[in-house]
């Protein structure tokens, strides 16, 4: 039975890494003692092991050991061995690039249907939807495929932004950018703003955190949706 | 001889469309009566028909025709044979995806060296570096390649945004997302605020506007640069 959690951030302002979730994470990683990080989306173009650092140091709070999946010789192996798997954000496109270069996609896929408790944040978040298309990120790199892990039947728009009605920037808003997706793809899109995530459990998908989170439909007027909402029937 | 302007963006806040750069268009597009528009990277989603029509109320003001290139049925011949060549912004994949599909990389870059003028805003800009891989879009559409028109030996980031030091959010800043670039790309990037453009004159490359730009070389603390400076030595 899957179990996931799809976060819209590692860190909210003001806090530390995971800070903010470290409660929610000790319940959801009860059954496992260790879990294999993914550092591959590399934020601030940091290595693996500094990533994988910070991972450790966030995790030994609840008594968790953590090892950097680039540790092992053979990653889908060392996927198809987790006892959890967490994903941390950066970039989307190396991420993608990184999962398909070193064949995880279905690794992954196989592991969380097998009910391997994933969690991801920001970029690790973005892999968890149908495809990447919908992803805040600078496409540094040219990933093979946009498709990503379809561990839920719509995409994500984590780190999700409001429009500022004050800025007087002519750069797209993310629901312009979002509207402009639905003229070419047709699944929903759920924008996650930072502090909110989805729990997947089974067939369910509940909004968890305090705030509400913005749906984008094809065709229709995007919505709010409250925290505890059931989104198990978007697709 | 190559003629090229590359704007970071057609509209600055609280202007008409084109309103700011019209009096140095009138001059750049002097030898020309009529501008062929590419209309492929269609801001919001609008059609190909509206998004031209928007081009030809523009251009009337100095006396130019427009017709959009999805009105030929050779785009490849409407490309050879165009006095002058506009392409407009939008969706930087979407744009990308259809150059590709209607063979038009090789074509336009024929035709700029050949000395027809062109003008690209935002989008139309992003595709005159090397690659695309610094846009600011969403990944909308899967393109067969992020390698861009190459009419410059560096890359662009239009519509540059300063980091906001108030603000909250936790997503990557311009510059950090630039930084991450320089991890996996060796060149450099040209970040071109808002009413700035540069102006390809042969070999020369001038920043033209009232507003210096932000130069990301990689390996390198980021630079600004004041209008007129020539920057043909970046590469």
């Amino acid at each position: 039975m899957k179990n996931i959690i799809i976060a819209s951030t590692s860190t909210v302002h003001g806090s530390g890494y995971l800070e903010y979730i470290l409660d929610e994470l000790k319940t959801f990683f009860k059954n496992a003692d260790s879990i294999l990080f993914i550092p591959y989306a590399r934020p601030g173009g940091i290595s693996h092991d500094e990533y994988t650092n910070t991972v450790k140091t966030a995790f030994a709070i609840i008594n968790k050991t953590v090892n950097g999946i680039h540790e092992f010789e053979n990653p889908v192996e060392a996927v198809a061995n987790a006892q959890a798997i967490f994903t941390g954000g950066g970039n989307t496109f190396v991420l993608t690039d990184q999962l398909y270069r070193n064949n995880l996609i279905e690794a992954v896929q196989k592991a969380v249907k097998n009910g391997t408790p994933y969690l991801g944040t920001s970029a690790g978040s973005n892999i968890c939807g149908l495809t990447i298309r919908t992803t805040n990120d600078m496409p540094i790199v040219y990933p093979p495929s946009f498709n990503a892990l379809a561990l839920v039947p719509f995409n994500l728009n984590p780190h999700y932004l409001d429009p500022d009605n004050n800025s007087k920037h002519m750069g797209e808003t993310r629901e312009t950018r979002i509207k402009e997706f639905h003229g070419f793809n047709p699944q929903p899109v759920v924008g996650l703003r930072e502090g909110s995530w989805l729990h997947v459990n089974g067939d369910s998908i509940v909004l968890k955190g305090s705030l509400t989170a913005r749906i984008f439909e094809k065709g229709k007027t995007p919505y709010e949706v409250d925290p505890e909402t059931e989104l198990n029937s978007l697709k």
